[in-house]
């Protein structure tokens, strides 16, 4: 078996590929930045090119036979469009799989950037023997991946999974979506510095985000102010462990999971905002559904979207995807 | 074809059993007192004599190979066992698919009784030719059973549905579940009357109610003054549709439905809560996947139990249950 795929994960920010083999090694990886301002054929152009260097590099000997492709943004998959991206507001009823299909000239899936990492997760992380889980990125915004009965829930067209946008309070910050009181609106870096921001014009000032500008203020740096006990910050880091716990108790009462996973950048801050989300979940779940779901942190980390992406090419390809060993209990 | 079965729907006041062909006519039926006061011995003998009466009916010259059994609560399907019931709390723990197996002497095939109903919505009402819905029974309480590819979504443990146990509002009104704010406590006769309560201690006096002990006022009280304009039944009725708008966004959004169906005893009050259950879905779910799905009424009525238990039972023996004609456009 020399064949390999390529699996693509394209962010706000960064595009990244790898060529991936059966067995879910990463054998050679490229990144790339998106330049999303520079319009939807510039982002074209650039995941083309990093497809390109992939296959240029010296590591690459072998066939690579697929490409899977992870995007942000609610994605018509019968159609392969993309509906909307919030990252991405040019690439409205954008119909890449036929621009991208054409120039790649080999067979190509596409599939939501979070389902993407929520299959990596399941093939090389966290949700290793798990059949029924839904993964969450904590980044910039909150996405999610449902996967149940094994397979990603994509619903009635391919749009399912926007775990981010279910209600946690109907009052609650507007979100970017247009809704109120939205999970993202509370459990995502952007939420973060916008409670450090309103504890601030409350004139709550905190020694640790003295003469940061507004632009430096973001997940990381709100996580080491948690980390040397600022009060705004853990503060902040409480409201986004509720928020989550609300949503996942939802999530427990209406699917009775096995496993939630939560990724992302923001869930290396989990010891912060993990007591008040298990605090919520007690007191909001039922009891035996409860009991029965593990709440673990993704294993994966970068690589889950490019290694989902090849885990997606491999399943086009009706070739089943090996796993070297379990790491997971 | 000359075989049967017979569906049975154990609800809180009623045990309803018909005896029910492959294409899903009832040609016999029993409606018998649950009698759940007596205990969880008075209410399997109550099951059993209820199944002994359609035996002995003039109509049933039939075979009898299966029996279908909704029952409310959470129900590991696995091992037979109903783990709680919040109509029968003597049911805890309780192994009632052994308990009856072993007297009624044919397969059993056990489901939770708003599961059953939204299988008689699939076979015979408004879900027909639908693969992916949630049901919601509005009644004492609210119940939910939601149907994935074709088939209910069990999760884990076969305790998944719950959605009248998702959080609407955190700090929202104590449910009985324990928790805060479910959608249960919005949109249920029970959370109807204590919003007139609400109302009537706050001096808000309604003539509608004027004479009626408190016992006397009910989902179908309210209803009927709401009909005649009376100003606190009409708000009572917009919250309840406002907090099914928000729980029905949640689920747009989660899992890209093609219909929500409203049954149960409220749901005839559709055109008094339907304006605020359609705002909110508007203002909350992503638009495409609002566009897509259809919220309507459900449309077997009473016999949505009976009739899903009865199909749960052809499914259990194997033989695919036929409809006589499609009823939706």
């Amino acid at each position: 078996m020399d064949r390999t795929v390529i699996g693509l994960d394209v962010g706000g920010t960064f595009i990244k590929a790898g060529l991936v083999d059966r067995r879910g090694r990463i054998l050679a990886r490229v990144k790339e930045p998106t330049e999303a301002s520079g319009g939807k054929m510039q982002i074209l152009e650039n995941i083309l090119s990093a497809l390109q260097t992939i296959e240029e590099s010296p590591l690459c000997r072998r066939r690579i036979t697929a490409v899977g492709l992870g995007v942000p943004g609610l994605i018509n998959l019968q159609q392969g469009v993309i509906s909307t991206s919030p990252n991405f507001p040019g690439w409205k009823n954008f119909p890449i799989q036929k621009m991208l299909a054409r120039r790649i000239e080999r067979p190509l899936f596409l599939e939501n950037d979070a389902n993407a990492a929520a299959l990596g997760e399941k093939w090389m992380g966290a949700a290793r023997n798990s059949r029924d889980f839904c993964f969450f990125t904590l980044g910039t915004g909150v996405g999610g991946g449902l996967v149940l009965g094994g397979k990603v829930w994509h619903g009635a067209d391919g749009m399912a999974g926007e775990v981010g946008h279910i209600t946690i309070d109907p009052q609650g910050p507007r979100c970017l979506c247009g809704n109120r009181g939205c999970l993202e609106a509370y459990a995502s870096a952007k939420a973060l510095r916008w409670m450090v921001r309103e504890a601030r014009s409350a004139g709550r000032a905190s020694r640790f985000f003295r003469g940061l500008t507004w632009r430096q203020i973001d997940g990381e740096s709100i996580h080491r102010a948690a980390k040397e006990g600022d009060r705004i910050s853990l503060e902040a880091f409480d409201r986004m462990g509720s928020a989550l716990g609300i949503g996942i108790s939802n999530l427990i009462n209406l699917l009775n999971l096995e496993r939630v996973i939560l990724g992302g950048g923001l869930s290396a801050a989990w010891r912060f905002f993990i007591p008040a989300l298990r605090a919520e979940v007690k007191r909001r779940a039922f009891r035996a559904p409860a009991q029965r779901v593990k709440i673990v942190r993704a294993r994966v980390g970068e690589d889950a979207g490019v290694l989902g992406a090849a885990y997606l090419a491999w399943q086009g390809l009706g070739i089943f995807p090996l796993a070297l060993q379990s790491t997971v209990d």
